[in-house]
Parts: structure tokens; sequence; C-alpha cells
């Protein structure tokens, strides 16, 4: 029988997921003390990470399992640990749960959360339960590490540099759109909902291009193409070339577009949530890292641009050689 | 003027608030790319914790200054490094805001986080900054350090040891029910009113106790005295003998109940958030470590009890010899 939260407590909770944890613990201590403690690796740096994710403001449990909410709460830091070309070791996983939240329901989360955790050898090693008076709120900080010299930061792209983005874009903010439409998805839009709910984080693919030494910045696409490469752009005082025919569109973007309306190029451009990772490297190492990345994972890498000065500014280059500022929105055209 | 969130958007409240913490960084790279790059030290092991306040269920901003709610939302996770016998080293913060929060609000919060995290030479390295659609959220996670020989857990207590614990009790537990009943607090009681709402950390004892080699078991007092020595003694397999005339009653916990009434000593053996350290030693180290602690960080440090096999319960011992179960709670007397 279904039982709530506040039947079984946050000590009778933490027992029973303490339980269902201890498979990906990974720590010298995990759960169960005041912290967890951490072997680091000897000559690596630590990389620490933090998202956070709020009902109604980033999902709705209208649209959403338990399962899949906890894989995307973990899915969006080991993120962020990829794009830095680090290795995802621990996470601390505090949850701000309603009180008449059923325990199942936390259960699925974690189960959720497991399953994406133990695929990339992560530990779930500690965190805190504490009751929110209404929305859910899920709150994780993730731990990897990374040999000093495969370290990518945002700032060290350099004019003249390729833009590349793996996987391809816009599916995620298509599967936004058709889950807030309220409408049931047809089996054949499924992908774009599942790229939503569920997002794969580009952990191999980011250490792959780290460890190469040959990626110059790199970024998460989480707020968007555009806006993430603004990030790359402020933080190496650059601007940015894209060319709008090799921005790669998935096509899950496009077949939600086709069924129920929506600009499937604006979505790749400014939606999203994508994970997927966009860096830079010299012209030079383009073909090398495509097909680095291609063998050692099977993810495609496209080049879509390249680095230019800061005073040039953010440009989509059209088909017809005219630009737009990349920020600006596709919407407008 | 005063402005809303809403009105500067997360960028714009990342960039104020980066620029106020640039001082704290002590990071390779601190806030502004993907994770926060930190430089573990050799021969240390890592240690990670999490805690998370929610309003209304933690704090109420009718009672709580913003300045003082970051200094405690900080402070409750230095406990737990120190209660590991650790030095903290770096936080990440998460704040889930609610969109009418005056943008001043949130600097006066990180000015709190900030004076407490420079006290102890922590750096504010990350976090994220979401919209909460109605409570204010706060979760932090500190990353800190010890050598491995001087981590103490809750799960080494030996039967014979003594019990020991740092400050008084019941000053945080008097001053919540003062600041809950809504009713000015006379300048004789602000001291209970500041323990709660600006709690010391005991950083610098943790680390001496941890440093001796001689703490068998440890924990902070943040659920209350009965409710973390159960921890400790359910972590080490042991039960405990706790003298109630020895437990150290905060003055300042005797003088709310005088004006408003109460129990002190229910208080001081149930309150919470009091944020002492509990921990347990051999017979013949307690002498020794209480001076050291004294010596070292001027913090007394009194014996109220001892460890005894598991079988023999958690018992509180009256003055008349008699004994109750130590958790259930001392009002029922």
């Amino acid at each position: 029988m279904p039982m709530k939260l506040s039947q079984v407590g946050e000590f009778g909770l933490i027992e029973r997921l303490r339980h269902r944890l201890a498979t990906t613990q990974n720590a010298v201590v995990g759960i169960g003390d005041d912290a967890a403690v951490l072997q680091p690796t000897r000559g690596h740096v630590l990389l620490v990470t933090a998202d956070a994710l709020v009902e109604d403001t980033h999902f709705r449990c209208s649209w959403i399992s338990p399962d899949d909410l906890g894989w995307k709460s973990l899915a969006c830091n080991l993120s962020d640990i990829a794009a830095m070309g680090g290795r995802p070791t621990h996470a601390v996983v505090s949850l701000a749960l309603p009180p008449d939240l059923q325990v199942e329901f936390v259960e699925a989360m974690y189960r959720g959360m497991r399953t994406l955790a133990k695929a990339h050898g992560v530990g779930i090693v500690g965190g805190d339960l504490v009751k929110s008076p209404e929305a859910l709120m899920i709150s994780i900080t993730v731990v990897g590490e990374a040999r000093p010299a495969h370290v990518v930061l945002r700032s060290g792209a350099k004019v003249g540099d390729a833009i590349l983005v793996t996987g391809a874009l816009g599916a995620s903010s298509a599967g936004l759109a058709l889950l807030e439409s309220g409408k049931p998805v047809p089996r054949a839009l499924l992908p774009a909902a599942r790229a939503h709910v569920r997002p794969t984080p580009r952990v191999q693919e980011g250490q792959v291009l780290g460890a190469s030494g040959r990626v110059t910045s790199m970024i998460d696409v989480s707020d968007g193409l555009a806006g993430d490469l603004a990030h790359i752009c402020e933080e190496s005082r650059v601007g940015a070339r894209v060319a709008l025919e090799r921005v790669p569109v998935a096509p899950a973007c496009t077949a939600v577009t086709k069924m129920i309306g929506g600009d499937a190029i604006a979505m790749a451009l400014s939606g999203g949530e994508d994970y997927e990772l966009l860096f830079t490297c010299a012209p030079k190492d383009v073909e090398r890292l495509t097909r680095l990345v291609k063998r050692t994972t099977g993810t495609a890498v496209t080049e879509i641009g390249h680095i230019v000065a800061a005073r040039l500014g953010l440009r989509l280059v059209l088909r017809d050689g005219r630009s737009r500022d990349l920020r600006g929105g596709f919407k407008q055209f």
C-alpha cells in the first residue's frame, strides 16, 4: 500500500534509501555519517558542480515520471562535469519533499538516479532530506576528477578556432513543447519527449575530448546553443560565426514541429537542455577530434562555425550569406 | 531602490554575486564555468556534506534576517565537516528563489555566508540560482579535507568510553521558542535568539579533536543531544548512560525559560541546532582532551556520561539514581 512520507519520517526514509544505494557507494564512508569520506586520485584536480530543479519551474509531475525525474536531475550535473573534460565520481542529493508525497515516488526517483549513476560508476554518497511546504525540489552536487592538463574551461577559445557540437539539437525543447501541450504523445514523437525527460549526458565524450588535449573551450548545451556559445565568447573574450545550414537539427525536433507546429531551427538554436557538448579547437584538429569521438563513443560531431574577434559579435550566417545576431532569437526571421 | 529578482534575471544576479564572492574563491577555477576546479591536498581524504533549509520548515523570514540566514545555512554544513574532524575548504550554494524576492535580500544572504566562510578560509566556488514558485530554499554542499588518521566517524564508540560535549546546550531551542512566540525579544534574551539564527559551528574544536587521534566517535548536535547520541549508539552498536546533573544547560536557555516558560533541561536534552560537538573517548583521555580544547580554542568541554553495552539502551540517569529512556523526552517527568 502506498505510504506517505509523513508516515515513515526522515530517518525511516533514509534507512530505506541507504539500503538501496549501498551498491553505488564507491566511497571510504558513505551515507550514515556527518559527511562522506572520499579518496581523491593522486595527480588529479577535483571538479564540483551543483544544479537544482524545482517543481513547476523545471518540470511538472503531470508529465515526468519520478524515475525519469531522478535520472534527469543527475544527468544535468554529470553533463557539467563532462563539459569540463572530467570524470564524475560522486553525487550528494538533497531533496525538499512535500509531506503528502508517496514514499514510492521518492524511491522511484532514486531508482532513476541510481541507474544513471551506476552506468557511469558514480556513487551516491550522501545528501539531505527535508520537508518542503509545497514544491518538490531536487538539489544535487556532483564531484568529479580530471588530470589538470585535461580540464577544459569556457575561457580558452581563440580567434580562428572551429566551433563544434556533439549529436543534434532541439529535441529536448521540442519534447518540452509536446509535453506542455497537454496532448497525448503519439508513439512517433516519443523520442522527443524522452530527450527532454531522460537526457543522455555526454560523459564519455567529454572525457575523450578533455584527454585529447586539443579542445580549447567547452560547455554543455543547457541554456541553448546561442546562450551557451555566448558564455564561451564572454569568458574567452571572442565573437563567433555560426552557419545556419550546418546546425544539426535533431530528427525528433523536426518530427514534433511537423506535427504540432513550431520552428525546428529556432528550437535547435535557442532550445535548452539538450546536454550536447559545444566546444572549440584549432581548425587543424577538427577532423582528428571528429573521428576520435565517433570511434570511441559512436557520437557524431558537427562543425558549425568559427571563432572571430570579440568586436564582431555573435552572428548567425544565413544561407544567402547575410547574418543576424545569434542571440536575437530565430523566430523574428 | 530595491530591485526584484525578476528585474535582474539569473545571469544578472550571478554577475553581482560573483563580483562579491571573488575574495573568498580559494579555487583553481571558481564561479563562471561548468564546474569549480579544486586542488586537493596530497595525503588528505575529501569530506563532502550537504544540508538544505526550506522557508517555513526551517526558518521564517519574519524572524531571521537574510544576513543571519546566509550565515546559518553555511554554519550547519561547516558543523558537519567539524564533526568529522575535518577542515572545510569550499562551498557550493544552490538557491531556489521566489521571483518577488528583492535582490538586496539575496545579496545580504551572501554577505552572511561570506562572513562565516572567510572566518574559516572557505571559498564559495559555485552553485545554482533557480526560481522557486513560493518558498525560499537554500541547499549548500561543503567540501572539506582531513588526514585519513584524523577522520572521526560516528561508529567508533566503545563500551566504557566517556561521552563529552563542547559548550552548552539548549540555547538554540530556547531561541526558537522565543522567536516563534512572536513577541519582541527583550535585550537580556538576545543571546538565545542569536544562538538560533547565527550559531557558531565548532570548526576549530573539531579539527583539534580529530588531530588528537584520541576521539573514538563524534557527531554535531543538530537533532538534539538525545537524538544525536542515538545516532552514535546505532552506528557504534552500543548503549549510553547520560547523567542529568552533568548536562551543561546554556545560561541563555535558562534565561528564556524563566521569562516565557518551558523546560530548560528538556531543551538541553532534546532541542536541536546547538551545533556543539558530541564525542567519545577512552576515560584516560578525558582530562587531556578537555584541557587541549580549552587551551587551543577557549571552549569548555563537559563529560556527561559513558558508553555501555547496546542491550542496556540509552538511559538518562537522574539525580536520585533512577534512570529513564533518554529518547523518551524529558517533558514527561
